[in-house]
């Protein structure tokens, strides 16, 4: 990982994505080049021509990241209204969706309008589904406030709402015009959360970079102390890579984007069955997913156990968690064939065949998969 | 217009999309084709591969026109669920968005599950727009059932529902996987409805497709006759006229589907206006449109006389408006001029430069649109 000076710019990650190509800009503590930069790109996006006015959606713990967007957007010609939504999953309701709607017909939104999405991933999947259905569709910029949503959700164009019976089930994919990250909103993020966000900047090592995961080894003082060059650059090496995978797999038919997945599998069922009540958050869901199936390769004899050991490592020095304690196997096993990602009874794992790279595979017996989620592995240290 | 006999099969339509390529098949009164077309359908489609379920939509009106279809489903491997929506225009709403939502959540609705929309507009729109944002899109088949759908909304990919702020204002572009048109099912279509799908049919004519407009003159007879061969042939035709536009401009960006406005200037002010106390219906109004825009492009010198005289007698042959009674000019005018698709304050029209041909413009005068919405024209006979 280059390491640039607080003075040296990050070069605009590009999303190539044929017609719907976009950039990413990131900056520290740096808003100028934000106003230009959006004007740029909602004029050579396909649907952001002569963009007169823009929706800008924030939450109580966003709010004041707004306040050098708003006279940026002025400035440069977009007039801004500012949409407050209470903090927090409940958001992603179809009622707010529908106070999002009648926000963008009150201030008359045609095609000239834009949504800019201010926050974590609950805003920016919320304003990014109103985007979406809203005219069929409005040019939608990304300014996410959270490590999880800069190197994740804001990047990749999935948006959507919970309905009562299933998370991020009414959605579609819609992809920004533009994303705008200032990691000095980091600043201000709870330590948890923080952590969390490393849980997603890991898993990109392992699936795809091992040069990355090395990097990542070396960096963890400065990246916990916030060092705002080993962030940015920690950042720019995630988008792009999520750039990468999404550029070849837009919408989830060839199966590259499951890549993605890695962690998830178990993770999504650690959440599910213990998490809601608020022992684990996603992010550490992930991390002891990431543990747990990158122990079942080893089972299938596609890694040693030195691979698991150096993730297990590295989770830990962020201060995440990498074992299980106190949850039934047979509870999680449960919770992963209900998955929807699942065909025909297989539970389907992305597992690493080494560090760098993985594997989507039906391969794991329920047998291993058990004893998998019954290990108690010991700490490497 | 050649003209099969009812025992002739109508070759299938196909909408060229690339990736999203999709065919329209029609058939009269044989219900036969439909099973093995949906399942090749859906299993050629991007996203419906492996569809075991589908979510069948419709009101009451098209209650009927369902009974064939669960069978020819089952017998192909799909599981049908039956969802009733109330019939008219207030259904395409947020409420009936959000049941149609449940119902597929009800049924664990995941990629392998279908959206079968039998009906009118409405449930075309309604059930296309819980189909395009469900799990991020899921496969649509189209059964229009009146001749408005079937010339006009279901081919498309144009999916939405109203705010009582606005039509159409929260929607998606979303191409079905396959359309089915059964031209039988215009048997039962009140003949105030079916005259006004007519109102779109003569369009196609007049923008596109001189001979088209010509076999239109030759065959009013067989067609208020729903002589089926007659039938089945027009359908196929404006079917093909649509797809040709469609493929070429199919999310509104290049303003080549914007020929497809002809008449609907004028014809959304008339019903704005007038129209929705029930005085007119939506083609009532693009009927009167037409023709007061067909004597707009004479008011230009883009054609003489004798363009707007052919368009207003086939019009009124087929039963339809011409002339716009005791609405004031002004009041047109206004509703015109708060349409969304104006740029800048000049009122864009779509008007003929022969038959068969329309071109976008800018260049009529307050003065010219004033003076044509106070003309009563006299009828050419």
């Amino acid at each position: 990982m280059t390491r640039p000076t607080r003075t040296q710019p990050i070069p605009p990650i590009e999303v190539a994505l044929g017609a719907r190509t976009y950039r990413i800009l990131i900056t520290s503590d740096d808003p100028a080049p934000f106003g230009p930069f959006l004007r740029e790109s909602l004029d050579a996006s396909w649907a952001g021509r002569a963009c007169r006015n823009a929706l800008v959606v924030a939450d109580s713990g966003s709010r004041p990241h707004v306040d050098p967007l708003l006279p940026a957007l002025a400035a440069h010609g977009i007039e801004p209204r500012l949409h407050i939504v209470p903090a927090g999953e409940p958001s992603k309701s179809i009622e707010q969706a529908e106070r999002l709607w009648e926000a963008l017909a009150a201030m008359k939104a045609d095609r000239h309008a834009a949504v800019v999405a201010v926050g974590g991933g609950v805003i920016g999947d919320l304003a990014g589904f109103a985007a979406a259905t809203y005219a069929r569709g409005l040019p939608l910029v990304m300014v996410p406030t959270t490590l999880l949503a800069m190197v994740d959700s804001a990047v990749g164009g999935k948006v959507g709402i919970n309905l009562p019976q299933a998370k991020n089930i009414v959605g579609a994919f819609h992809q920004p015009a533009a994303v705008w990250i200032d990691t000095a909103s980091l600043a201000t993020l709870p330590v948890r959360e923080f952590r969390c966000g490393l849980a997603e900047v890991v898993k990109y090592g392992v699936i795809l970079d091992a040069d990355f995961f090395a990097d990542l080894e070396r960096d963890v003082e400065p990246i916990l102390a916030h060092d705002p060059a080993t962030l940015g650059a920690l950042i720019a090496r995630c988008c792009a890579l999520k750039a990468q995978v999404v550029s070849q797999d837009e919408r989830e038919e060839s199966g590259l984007r499951a890549v993605l997945n890695f962690g998830h599998t178990i993770g999504h069922a650690v959440e599910s069955v213990a998490g809601y009540g608020g022992r684990y958050l996603h992010g550490e869901a992930v991390s002891i997913g990431m543990v747990l199936e990158s122990t079942l390769a080893e089972r299938l004899g596609w890694i040693g156990p030195d691979v698991t050991d150096r993730i297990s490592a590295l989770l830990q020095r962020f201060g995440l968690p990498t074992v299980l304690d106190g949850t039934e196997p047979a509870m999680l096993l449960e919770a992963m064939t209900r998955d929807k990602k699942n065909q025909h009874g297989a539970i389907r794992f992305v597992l690493p065949t080494r560090l760098g790279s993985v594997t989507l595979t039906d391969a794991a017996s329920v047998e291993n998969v058990l004893s998998v989620l019954a290990t108690r592995r010991a700490s490497p240290e």
